[in-house]
């Protein structure tokens, strides 16, 4: 295939792996990679700079095909060194970073001295417009079905998308709800010249997440997910389960809750746990809707493959109806 | 265009008129209908069934082209004379019913009889497989970002479409977030084989609307529709003004709030009154969030032309991609 996103990033398909706290490591990175799609390592899922240089190598001794970063920029009492990522990642040879979360505008110039082409993913089209002026070379827009931060706009993909196409110069990659063929397709026709997949690669025979967890968002339908902390404005599309029912009662009993009332529940360690236990009831897991999409564990190649042969055949029964 | 809808309905594009309250009386409904699409006048837009045989005649007198009537079927302590108005729809010789709300099933057997085409709106997959079972000819599939009543599942087009198209035998018709050819190519893509819209052709030359409701369409952005009674499970997605506002406010104090402390605010003759008089903030206005994608005020006929045209150009271009 060829559009603007596969010749940005020097890929084979413009299929690009979300980036996955505590799943976007080296296996499935390099799986989606060695598949023509672009694989993704997750800068904070290494505790520390150096561990990001050490998964970087690991990827590398598994693909020789392009792979680039993801680096969420959160607001935080005591944040990351995000620098320090930074540098590991200009050092390491990283080519391709993917910023998430707030601006990148600090670390675009350091990016762009080393020759890295840099996707923003946000939730709106004024943010997009923004990350533009700012200098990234895509953006990837997610739209409310995503998983993790839809955003607090609630638009999802089917408008935001054109609307984005209609205003921004630089390319698009659609983000969220996306788990087939049809979906791409439909991406690809709004506007977008490629698709971002998060939920999807997590069921996948390389991600690196308990068997029971996939079972659980094969068996899930598309109303299996919960919107929590909309109380504070922070929104996180989560797989609904015991946990994040009870965090959604407890911010919206009358009064509210704080964030630290919750914090215990919603622990990115217990996330984790959970992903790696199978222990699909113990832990906040990110999950899109398109969770109801999903019905197999395939790996990331035949997943791959089957999108762009299905993406091409709706889009050739689509137009078979046009004339 | 040829697709199982055309062919079901008798028309040359498949793009459908919304049903909409107050606004889908004869003039609209015969423009869209002239124009190759599906008009539909609106059933309980007239007060009474009489009334509605005197429309469904002056929409006659305004195209030889097929056009349907939308029966909305809701709970009510005092509802209409459903089974009358269908008598008077199956008495005009009406060959199809956009059956909306509650289920259709009382009404089947006696559309059927009379060889009436019905086509189900809905908001779930669930309800969809009901109204296949229940032997509608096709169903409108309304997703979360759709004017009117969404729902309470909140999966917008993007997700619940290309589930519905893997799941059901009968034709789908897109519903919700659709205003342009980007939205109509996706559509298609993602297995539906026709639009609906209603928004969109509120804003047209032809909708009896008041040209400064249609032009504080033009000027609102995605992000300028509410939802409304979501604490009664009865969720409106609405315009965004003064009106919208305090509903939302009042049923989200502490405590809630009856139905029938904002009744007074939410008066269907308020919201016709402020269709009709271009008193945006003074009545409540439904709208979906592809108010976004909405930028002039054409014709219906120069609508649907440009979108098809439109439809086309992005197919093309998306199937491009794929060599």
């Amino acid at each position: 295939m060829k559009t603007r996103i596969t010749e940005l990033l020097g890929i084979r398909y413009p299929i690009v792996q979300g980036g996955m706290q505590w799943v976007g490591r080296a296996e499935l990175a390099a799986a989606v990679s060695n598949a023509g799609g672009l694989g993704i390592v997750t800068a904070l899922t290494q505790p520390t700079p150096d561990d990001l240089r050490n998964e970087i190598a690991r990827t590398r001794t598994l693909t020789d095909k392009p792979f680039g970063v993801n680096l969420t920029i959160l607001p935080a009492v005591k944040p990351p060194p995000y620098a320090e990522y930074v540098q590991a990642i200009i050092d390491s040879g990283i080519k391709i970073v993917e910023t998430a979360g707030n601006s990148p505008k600090d670390f675009i110039e350091a990016l762009k001295r080393h020759d890295v082409k840099i996707v923003h993913k946000c939730t709106s089209v004024r943010h997009a417009l923004s990350a533009e002026r700012n200098g990234v070379d895509a953006v990837s827009v997610d739209g409310f079905e995503c998983a993790g931060h839809p955003g607090e706009d609630d638009v999802p993909g089917l408008v935001l998308l054109p609307i984005a196409a209609r205003k921004l110069r630089i390319p698009i990659i659609a983000s969220g709800g996306i788990a087939d063929g049809r979906g791409m397709a439909a991406a690809l026709a709004l506007g977008a010249e490629g698709v971002n997949m998060g939920t999807r690669f997590c069921v996948t025979q390389e991600a690196p997440i308990h068997p029971n967890i996939k079972q659980a968002l094969v068996d899930a339908t598309e109303r299996d997910t919960k919107l929590m902390f909309r109380t504070m404005r922070n929104t996180a599309r989560v797989f609904r389960n015991a946990i994040s029912e009870e965090v959604v009662a407890t911010e919206n009993r009358p009064g509210g809750c704080e964030f630290e009332e919750v914090r215990p529940l919603v622990a990115g360690a217990r996330g984790r746990a959970a992903l790696e236990s199978g222990e699909v009831q113990n832990g906040v897991v990110s999950a899109g809707q398109c969770i109801g999409l999903i019905d197999d564990i395939p790996t990331c190649a035949e997943l791959i493959e089957r999108m762009v042969r299905e993406c091409r055949e709706h889009l050739d029964r689509a137009r078979s109806w046009m004339d």
